[in-house]
C-alpha cells in the first residue's frame, strides 16, 4: 500500500490544506483525514464537500493520534497553534506547515514541540488568488516546487518520507536553508505582491480616472496586477509582517531602480529604457522553458484564440 | 456588402497590424490590403502568410489609393512617418493610429497631413507579450476596447466609418479626449508596465539570488510580471518617453504609497496592511464582471484543474 501517513490532521482549511486534502486522496496516501478550522462555517464546509472525514472545534481534540499535523494557517497564527496542540502530540509525529516564510515561522513553532516529533517546515510554491475550502483542486501541486526548509539533524527517515507525501501529490522537491528560502521568495513573491497591491490602490485612489475607466481599460496590463493584489490580506500581512528584513531589502533595491527608470524618462534616456526592457525580455522565456508558466498569449486566457503561427 | 474601406495600408506589420488584417478580411470589412515594413523580413512574411496582398519597402507607393491608412507604429516613429507620407495621400483618405499614447503622436502627426484628409486618432486596448506579423490573430479585438480621441471638429462620417470598422473587428468603441486617454492609461497600463519591468529587473540583478532559483520558483507572483515585462522593448520606449508626464505622476503618487507600506512593515502595523490589502481585492472582483478578465483560478493558464467548487 502507498499509505504514508495513516492519520492527517489539518490546521486551517483553506486553498492549500484542502488542495492537499483531494491530492491525498486522489494517491492514496492516507487512511483518515480530520480537520480543525476557527471558523464554524469552514468546518461546515469542508465536512460537507468530503475534504475531511471528521472536523473538530478544539485543535487539541483533532491532533490526537495524529501522524501527520499540517499547520495550514496565516504565517502569525502558526506560534501560538503549536504551543496550544504541542503537549498532545504522539512520539514520532510529524508536523509541517505550508507557510510561505520559514526563518519566522521556525523560531515561533518549533520550541512549542516536544523532541520526539519531527517539525519538518515546508512551503509548496503553489496557489490561485482565491482562498478557502472550495477553493481547492487536486492537481495544485502537479509540478510545481515544494520546499523543505528541515534542521540539519533532521530525522531522516521522517524527511524522507515527508519527501515522498510531496511528489505523490505531484510536486518536485527542494531542500533549502531557511534563511536563503526567505530571501528566494522576498524576490518571486513577497515583493512583487507588495508591488501589485500598490499599483491597485494607486488606481483606486486617483479620483480624476474613475473606478470604472480603470475598470473598463485594465486589458492593458493592469488587470495581471488585481489578480495577484485580489490575494487573501490576513495571510498576506501575516508574510510581510514575518519576512520584513528580506522584503525591505528587496523593496529597497526596487525603489532604487524605479527611480533611475524614472530620471531615464524624465531626461528621455531612451537609450538606457530600451537597454533596460531588452535585458528583461530574455527572463520570460527562461521561464517558459524551465516549466514555471505556459507560453500561450496572455496566459492563455483567450482559449479561444486561433493565432498565425506556422 | 459590408466593405467600409476598399483600399486598407498598413504602415507597420506587428501584432495589432497583422490581427487587424486577419479581423477585417474574416469580416469583409475591406478589398486590398497592402503594407510597408522597415525590415524586409517582416514584408516577406506578412506576404507569405497572407496578412497583405501586397508589400513595399517603400512607404509612399504603399499609401497610394488608400482609402484607411493605419500608422501601426512606435509611437516614437509616426511623426517622421506622417511627413513621409502625408504628401501622398488621396483626398477624402482617413488616417488612424493604434499607438498607446495619444497627445504626442496627435502633435506629431496632425501637421503633416493635407487638410482633405481625416486623421482620427485610435488605441485598442488589446495586446499579447508577443510581436512581430506571426503574432497576429482574427479574435484580438474580440470584447476588447478600441479608444478612439478624435478632434471636437472631426467629419462625422469618417468617425462613423471606423468606428463601425472597430465594432465589425470585435470591439467596443469609446471616445475620449485624448488627455485624459494618457492620464488612464498611465494607470491601466504604462506604469504597470514601468513597475514590472523594474520587478524583473532587481530580481536579474541579484547576485545572490542565483536566476535558476527566481526562474524556478516563479509561479509565486514573479512570473506575471515577467509576462508583462516581456512585451516589446522600442514600443515601451516610445511609450515612455511621450508619455511622460502622466506617467511620471502616477509613478509618484506609486512611490509615495509604497514608502507607506514599506514604513508600516519596517513598524509592524499590521492593521494598516491588513485594511490595505482588503480594499485592492474588492477591484478584482470589479473587473471580473465587468467582462475584462477571466475568474478562473491563475487566468486559467492550468487548464486541467478541477475544482471542489459546489
Amino acid at each position: 500500500m502507498s499509505v504514508l501517513y495513516p492519520k492527517v490532521v489539518f490546521i486551517g482549511l483553506g486553498l492549500i490544506a484542502s488542495s492537499m486534502a483531494l491530492a491525498m486522496r486522489a494517491a492514496n496516501l492516507c487512511e483518515v483525514i480530520v480537520g480543525h478550522a476557527r471558523s464554524k462555517e469552514t468546518r461546515d464546509v469542508a465536512l460537507e464537500i468530503g475534504l475531511v472525514d471528521a472536523v473538530f472545534a478544539d485543535p487539541i481534540a483533532a491532533v490526537q493520534d495524529a501522524d501527520l499535523v499540517v499547520l495550514a494557517l496565516p504565517v502569525g497564527a502558526m506560534g501560538e497553534m503549536a504551543a496550544l496542540i504541542g503537549p498532545h502530540l504522539k512520539a514520532g509525529t510529524t508536523v509541517t506547515d505550508v507557510g510561505s516564510v520559514k526563518v519566522a515561522v521556525i523560531l515561533a513553532v518549533q520550541p512549542h514541540l516536544p523532541v520526539n516529533v519531527h517539525f519538518i517546515p515546508g512551503h509548496p510554491i503553489a496557489g490561485t488568488e482565491f482562498s478557502g475550502p472550495r477553493s481547492g483542486f487536486a492537481r495544485l501541486f502537479q509540478g510545481r516546487w515544494w520546499l523543505l526548509t528541515p534542521h540539519p539533524e533532521v530525522d531522516t527517515q521522517a524527511f524522507a518520507r515527508l519527501c515522498e507525501l510531496c511528489r505523490k501529490m505531484g510536486a518536485k522537491v527542494d531542500q533549502m536553508d531557511a534563511a536563503h528560502h526567505d530571501l528566494v521568495l522576498a524576490v518571486t513573491s513577497h515583493t512583487p505582491h507588495l508591488i501589485a497591491y500598490t499599483m491597485v490602490g494607486v488606481a483606486d485612489d486617483l479620483g480624476r480616472v474613475t473606478d470604472s475607466e480603470v475598470i473598463q481599460y485594465s486589458a492593458a496590463g493592469f488587470r495581471d496586477f488585481t489578480r495577484i493584489a485580489s490575494s487573501d490580506p490576513t495571510m498576506w500581512r501575516d508574510v510581510f509582517l514575518n519576512n520584513k528584513e528580506a522584503t525591505l531589502e528587496i523593496l529597497g533595491r526596487f525603489t532604487d531602480e524605479l527611480a533611475q527608470l524614472q530620471n531615464a524618462i524624465r531626461l528621455g534616456d531612451g537609450a538606457h529604457l530600451h537597454a533596460y526592457f531588452t535585458r528583461t525580455r530574455a527572463i520570460r522565456r527562461n521561464i517558459i522553458d524551465a516549466g514555471q508558466d505556459t507560453s500561450a498569449a496572455n496566459f492563455g486566457r483567450d482559449a479561444k484564440e486561433t493565432t498565425t503561427k506556422s
